[in-house]
This record gives structure tokens, sequence and C-alpha cells, in this order.
């Protein structure tokens, strides 16, 4: 029995050690693709949101599902489905992120986002712009023309002016809803994803009820996985705080012969895990299937840590994974037969 | 043959699930302490530095090998011992962090630091501070006193104003040979580690030798590990690059269930790999040691995406690993029983 549990060692260790590497399409996965989004998570109060409310983020989710399904239904990449449903995303004032972004302490948008290609591990993020409309496409511009990975404030919009991004005035950040969140939570001096509903709890409808950071992973026809991810941040955060959606391995990250991970959170409790690399090694190193190494780093060892929020990821199979430790994610997928899924709680 | 098989798999994961935990210190360790730093890694020539100039950077390594020790020695933790050792190389012209850190394109010291506690996975960063004499000191004052992990820029120097930490004008960071050093980038219009050797390769004795990002992992006499990192970035750096550095995952992580590592090299390759959190993670879920898991990450993986650079790692057995793909590490270690390395060059 010992020799035999050596042997069986010895070939788990031998299978862990594959270095990354393209995962060659097998045959029955041939023109077969796959997406999932997210616009954040939070400790949702069901009736908080009337009926109209849910249904205008469903909407605005079903939208940017449909934005990159039709990118990779006509043959694009995991890459430019991830930039044009983030795009999506971010161009709604529903979620925190571009145009909806929450306000730094400071009264600025901050905006952070990252890009990951899992074809080849190339990957692009920004930290702390606040003129890019689309910081997923300043990302991606990152990964395709710098030798840089990661490119903060003024510097990173220095890049995006010489590469074209589209440049918006810091008003078109504005939203009255934010402004007043921001004022709400210098009063209780907290940083809160998005908001958090605690204050007015008691109220019938509060507004604090929206969290926000986007992401989406996509697997395309060709067999590529890729994931990004695009925040606001913390509604008063501060010292030029950055979390977890731009560190390549903490918010975002894409292997093609693990995974494409995109969490949505409170940043510092993946960032202390590493909660996107994690996911990917776990896999990798342990040999299990993407629903159990989701399951085994949100659902518990992030929950150990008391960590809020929870990711979508998708393997090169197509295979999706949604968990999350607060009490509802908004989410949406199209896994390989093209049954979309949208949903704002827990499953029941 | 099956089941048996079957069992050892469930049993190996079972073991791959236990969650980040206190390691309880073992007898057989009582009152053993262990430490290891860098002063960087890159593509050395021996002859290029003169035997006084060698001798200069090994009494630098040894002075802050001492400084870390002697903390651990006096029952002081392995975050005051790496605290206190990347400190004594900040100090140091000779390396790139701190004072001879490199300059960035426009003409700056963008500084960058992260620091981890593997005994509760708290860590503090950060990104581009101008003016912060000892951005190790200001990283783990964000890690024991800040809600948020990594700060950058502006708002990282106003927190490290608020407490109190050491302040000096930009002028500090001036040395003679990291501006000609950048004038010499500039012209070639290349970024590189410190500077690389590529341009004079023909002259005898080069400026560009000295290579620099410093960091230090430690084990304390009460069973727990951290690592830091310190760094100036590549000169010539642009665009408010961010590096590995202050990433925590990839430049820095520590865990005292697998590992405590700090990287030194090309950041870009040590953050598409997420390199120290996976070498933890090999640890955690491939249960191999941790030389092995540092060749397989570093040896391995990093050398197949031609990646330049190396790390050193510690765990809490005071178990030591120095792997690079360059030519040469700036190093040195005390072992658990005393016995003390330095080095340049690869060990022959």
């Amino acid at each position: 029995m010992k020799t035999l549990f050596s042997l069986t060692l010895i070939l788990l260790l031998c299978a862990c050690e594959t270095p990354e590497s393209k995962t060659p399409k097998s045959e029955n996965m041939k023109g077969k693709f796959a997406i999932a989004i997210h616009g954040g998570a939070g400790n949702l109060v069901k009736m908080k949101l009337t009926p109209e409310e849910e249904e205008s983020y469903k909407q605005a989710l079903d939208t940017a599902l449909e934005a990159g399904s039709r990118i990779l239904a006509n043959g694009g990449t995991s890459v430019e489905a991830v930039e044009a449903a983030i795009t999506s995303l971010e161009d709604c004032p529903l979620f925190n992120a571009g145009k909806g972004a929450v306000f730094t302490h400071d009264g600025h948008n901050d905006l952070d986002a990252a890009i990951m290609n899992g074809e080849n591990l190339e990957c692009g993020a920004v930290a702390g712009v606040r003129h890019i409309k689309n910081p997923i496409t300043l990302a991606r511009k990152v990964m395709e023309k710098s030798e840089f990975i990661l490119l903060q404030s003024q510097g990173a919009e220095e890049f995006a002016k010489e590469h074209g991004i589209a440049w918006v005035d810091t008003s078109y950040f504005f939203t009255q809803h934010r402004w007043e969140q921001l004022q709400e939570a210098i009063e209780d001096d907290k940083t809160e994803l998005d908001h958090s509903e605690k204050k007015k709890a008691s109220v019938d409808k509060p507004r604090e009820e929206k969290f926000g950071t986007v992401g989406c992973v996509a697997l395309d026809v060709h067999g590529n996985i890729a994931a990004g991810t695009s925040t606001g941040g913390l509604t008063n955060k501060r010292y030029g705080r950055i979390g977890d959606s731009p560190l390549i391995g903490s918010g975002t990250y894409a292997d093609n012969s693990t995974c494409a991970v995109s969490c949505t959170g409170k940043g510092e409790d993946f960032m202390r895990l590493n909660v996107a690399h994690d996911i990917a090694s776990m896999m990798r190193y342990a040999q299990v299937d993407l629903q159990s190494a989701c399951d085994s780093v949100v659902m518990k060892k992030l929950k150990a840590i008391k960590g809020r929020g929870g990711c979508i990821a998708i393997d090169s199979q197509g295979h999706i994974a949604m968990p999350f430790t607060t009490t509802g994610m908004f989410r949406g997928s199209i896994d390989v037969n093209g049954a979309k899924k949208i949903a704002l709680y827990e499953d029941k």
C-alpha cells in the first residue's frame, strides 16, 4: 500500500508540475462559447429593490451579456467579448464602474480596471484614472501596447492620451446618488462597497442597496478564455487606495490551462488571499474542477477571513461557477448550450 | 488499486483544503530563527565588479542581515526583522531602493514597497511615493494602521504625513550614477532592471552592473514568518508604472502555513505568474517542499516565459531557498543553525 501511495503521489506531483500552456481545443468543444458577467456583490435585502428596479438591473445585465455573446457567436475573441460586456456595464449608471462610479473621500472618481488573456498570460491594468470613459478599454490598450502591466493615475492617463483612448471631463462621472452616498459615508466615517445598507436598514427603500464592481469572463470558439474587471472601488476611499480589481491574481486572472476569474467585493480580503490566482492554483496543483476550487476558495477560505463578495469563473470547457459569500451578486451567464441565466440573489 | 488511488486522492485533496492557519511551533524549532535577504538579481558579469566593489556589496548585505538577525535573536518578530533589514538596504546607495533608487523617465524617484505578516495574512504596501525615506516603514504602517492594503502616490504620502513617517526632500534620492543611467536609458529608449549591461558590454567596467530591488524574509522564534520588498522599479519607467514588488502575491507574500517570499527581477514577468503566491500555492496544494516549489515556479515556469530574476523564500521550519534565472542575485542568509551565507553570483 505504501508503494502504491508513493506511486500515486509521484504521479500527482508530476501532473502538478505541468507548466502553463495553451490547452488544445477538444473536438466536442468546436464552435462552442460561453460567457458570464457580474455587476457586483453585497448583502442585498430582496424587498429593498422594487420590481421595476430589479428589472432595470436585469435588463442592464442582459444587455451586457448579449454584447459579449454576439461577439463570441461571430467568432470574436474572448478578450473582445470581455471588453464589450464590461464597456456596456461601465456605460450604465447603475453599476460602480465607469459612468456610475462611486466617489473617493476627496470627491473624485478614481477608476480601476484590468484585463487578462488566458491564451498567453498577457494582461493590462490601470488604477486611479479620472478622465477615462471606459477604463477596461484602456486596460486592454495597456495589455496590447505597453511593456508594462499596471499603470496608475496621471501616468496612465498620459498613456491613454498617446493612444487615443476616449477622454471625458470628470463631470461625466457625477451622479447625484453616488454623491449623496459619499456624504453619508463621510458622516458615518466609513468606506463601503458602493455603500452598505447599514445606515438606513430600517428605512423602506434606501438608495444604498446598489453594489457594483463589474466583471466578465468568457470562452471563445477558438478555445481561449479571458477575464476583465472594472470598478470605482469603495465609496469614501482615501490615500490613493487601490483595490483588488486591477491586480492580476487578486481580482482578475486568466490562464487557458486552469480558468478565468473576475472578483467583486471588499478588495482587501481578495488581495490577502489572491483569490483569482488561488482558484487557478487549486485547479492546477490539487487537480480539482472549477466548481470545487471556487467553493473551496470563496465559500471556505474567503468566508473564514470574513471576506465579503464573490466571483465569476469559467474554464476552457465552458464550465461556469459564480460563488459569493454575500446574500446577493448581480450576475448573468450564457453557457456552452446557449442557456441564459440572470440572477440577483442567492439561488433557491 | 483503483480504490487505493481514489482513497489517496481524497486524502490528498482533504489535506489541500486546509485553510490558512497559524502553524503551531514544533518543539524542535523552539528558539530558532532564520533570515534571508536579497539586493536584486540580474545578468551580472563577474569580472565587471572589482574585488573592492564586490566587497562593498557583501558588506552592505552583511550589515542588513545582521540588523535583521539581531532583532530575531532578541526575540523580536519576523515583521520587525524584515523592516530592519530592508531599512538598512534602503539607506545604502548601492541598491535600487530608498536612497539608491533609479529614476523614472520624467526624472523622479517613484518608490514601491510591501510587507506581509505570515501569522495573520495582514499586509501593507505603497506605490509611487517620492518623499518617503524608508518606504518599507510606510508599508508596515499601512499594514498596521490602515483598513486598506495598497496606497499610491500623493495619497500614500498624505497617509505617511498623518502617521509621522520620516519625510525627505526629493533631492535625498539623487545619486549621480542613477541619473547617468537614466540619460543612457533614454538615449537607448529602454526600461531596464536598474540598468542592464548591454550598452557597454565591451567596456571594461561599466556602471550599469548594479541591480537592486531589495527584500527580506524571516522566521522568528515565535514560529511566524514575514516577507518584505522595496524598490525604485525600472530605470526610465513611465506612465506611473507599478511593478510586482508592492503587489501582494506577485512580488511579496507570506503565510505561516506555506512560506514567505520576496521577488526581484522584471516585475511584469512576476505579475503574470503571481510568482510569490504560486510558490505558496504549490506547497499548499501539491504538497511539495519549499525548494521544490521554488525550483518549479522560478526555474521552470518563470524561465519558460523568459522571466528574468529570482526570489528568496523561507518556510516556518526555517528552510531557505534562493533561486534565480539570471547569472547572479545579491543575497545573504542565516539559517536556523546560525550558518551565514553571502553570495553575488551563481553557486558553483
